[in-house]
């Protein structure tokens, strides 16, 4: 069983994702972590619900060490790959009392006075010979077959992400740990802002040159933030750890950080850290910096709010936005995105703000403000700032753009200010 | 060559798919569009850079009609796929005058001082036997291989999404229905809400017995909404429309949403129809209504703006909560919900209003109001209703099912209201 990269694939079962229906990100967000435990992923595959697809696949990965197969663990008769499993390795299903009882307590949580029915019944039924995951979050334990010396070890997982999530961090991991003893893939991540692609491959091409091949720089580009990942070596480490001063040196000011953490949680992390407290007026963007930042963890220490200001009339009477610099300058403006960041400061009392007015998409734009156009103010409690883009003509892009921009706009802005 | 449902694969080659680095929406992409046009996707593969795992993959689909391949045709050393393919296919590698006339626009465009160099011309070898699209947008053109009786027609595209596109839409796209011919497939989805999934299964129990196992009923479960899927028959029309009608009749108020559509596209399409507006006060869910809503195109004509009340004095300054109701019965509670949202209706003077509060998680829960308590609430200019939820454990999946929940209540009460 302990091999030192073990031969691994990830099956996603779905008929919904073959048909293009929705994107599977099981297999990615599995692949990245399975690769930095130091597992050898060789293999994505998704397939349809129908069995004879499923024993096709089983067989032509038969000769792998580990195989991760997501979906179809519900309780509906869609929901197939259990039983095609216990075929395949041979065992039987029986209920099981304590993933029962965490059954009753998820369905009775979500309301008291339904009792488990003949689905969740099944749900309970575990493969015999055979192992499972306790999940905490949803019916659908996960379940392991790792008796049969001639096939991989197969591990099944719900397809809900945040429940296979949860399984994998609650379970899975440790059991991958323990059974494989896989050697650790570390890496090390920066965060660059302010500089397109291309622009930064040139400033990093001479310094790219000294890097040895197996740290494997990688340009991770989204919008508005470009990610930088290096893999750490195991030995060598004082020459890499020269390489990581000398790169940081050369980002400067496109460097807005580093680690393993999103845009929003350096941001949230940094505030708390300075005491610091934020709020937003979003016009383009329509909530979603709010949202990024509220999604984390103790973001309640340091956000007090935002106004989401579609209307030009909300403009005016919540955020102190001027009629006559409204109708001067128009809503897409340097005028207008600094008055609404000053507005939500004084309303929100905030030492912070963003604000973010602009033309998503995909139309409203006219020869002067052309889609994609997007003003950013930011203010502090002395001063406002204020910048203008030019996007892209997708609206999509432009709202994630414009959001990140922001976002690792004002992280650059609190460590160069050192409020 | 001509068969009704062509036994389809997608092939996604790149080593940073397989190590999680990138999502592939390539096969996503692809899967949509070889459904709709009538091919049998029965399964969508990704793997590294590596000829000894393309040829074993080749192999193991060899017995399909059709197989779409992405990425790996670049100029870089990595690029891997075309020689291999050439391999299997038994074809030689030819320079292309008409593929290198259209690189060298493509680079001078870019650069007129730019000659092309012999990395282009590499681009520029085209498969004999064999055929090409052009592509006017990038430097790798689409490569056929149709000329082996005993293997799949072949189509080998850019892994670059804009270019893989660009070249789907100007060739791969009519040369496969001429092809082919294949026979589109249509299918009929359902948007249900406010119920669980295993109960929504034993409510539809009997229903679903009658159906012919070929129209694939399938539940997509995501936090707050179930989406039913039925694929629709090209015969029997008449059996079907019955049963679609029983459906709506079971489903009754749970069934929340039609179409091909997400909820906020219906949400927007339904305000837009009945000319009514919509205004939203946030704590817990933190903007991502908001965001979901003006995601949509169009959204500004009947979207007002919204108020992120994060923090308490938020709630009481700019949405008139009652600072006497915040201390007696805390922020979450029905009445704060609804003074919320009769607070941003008036403030916003919209015809809706949607409020959310709840304590997300991971902290912030007590014996009486654990994490995972919500209210909602919903105003219209007459009324107001609310109603309690207890969710998860989990911050994100809290938000994400308050704003699904509120989002599809919202439209049930549309319905319900005739407003």
């Amino acid at each position: 069983m302990k091999t030192n990269k073990p031969k691994t694939a990830i099956v996603t079962i779905g008929t919904e994702i073959v048909i293009g229906q929705i994107t599977d990100t099981n297999s990615q967000w599995l692949g990245q972590k399975l690769f930095a435990l130091g597992f050898d992923v060789q293999k994505m595959v998704s397939i349809p619900d129908l069995p004879e697809i499923i024993f096709k696949t089983l067989d032509e990965i038969k000769d792998f060490d580990l195989l991760i197969f997501t979906g179809g663990l519900g309780p509906t008769d869609d929901d197939i790959t259990k039983q095609c499993l216990c075929t395949f390795y041979n065992s039987k299903l029986e209920l099981n009392q304590i993933v029962l009882d965490d059954i009753r307590e998820i369905v009775q949580r979500r309301n008291s006075t339904v009792e488990i029915n003949q689905r969740n019944r099944l749900q309970a039924m575990i493969p015999s010979p055979g192992k499972f995951f306790r999940n905490k979050v949803g019916t659908a334990p996960g379940l392991i077959f790792d008796h049969r010396t001639d096939l991989p070890v197969l591990i099944a997982l719900p397809g809900v992400p945040f429940e296979m999530k949860w399984i994998w961090e609650n379970g899975v991991q440790d059991f991958l740990i323990e059974t494989f003893d896989p050697k650790p893939q570390e890496y090390i991540q920066f965060f660059v802002s302010g500089i397109p692609e291309s622009s930064l491959a040139e400033l990093l091409e001479p310094w790219e040159k000294s890097l040895n091949p197996q740290w494997q720089l990688a340009y991770l580009p989204s919008p508005g933030i470009i990610k930088l990942r290096l893999f750490k070596p195991s030995d060598d480490l004082s020459l890499f750890n020269q390489r990581i001063d000398e790169l940081q040196h050369i980002l400067g000011k496109f460097l807005v950080g580093q680690g393993d953490l999103s845009i929003e949680e350096i941001l949230v992390k940094k505030l708390t850290e300075n005491h610091l407290t934020l709020s937003t007026a979003e016009s383009c963007t329509g909530g979603k910096i709010a949202h990024q930042i509220t999604s984390i963890p103790g973001a309640s220490n340091v956000f007090k709010g935002g106004i989401v200001a579609y209307d030009n009339m909300v403009k005016i009477e919540l955020l102190g936005v001027s009629p006559h610099t409204l109708h001067q300058f128009g809503a897409v403006s340097q005028e207008v995105a600094e008055q609404m960041a000053v507005g939500v400061l004084r309303r929100m009392q905030s030492d912070l703000a963003i604000a973010t007015t602009g033309i998503a998409g995909p139309s409203g734009g006219t020869p002067e403000k052309p889609v994609g156009t997007v003003w950013i103010a930011v203010a502090t409690r002395q001063t406002v700032f204020s910048q203008k883009y030019i996007f892209t003509t997708l609206r999509d892009v432009n709202i994630t753009r414009t959001s990140n921009t922001a976002l690792s706009w004002l992280l650059n802005l609190i460590q160069s200010l050192k409020i």
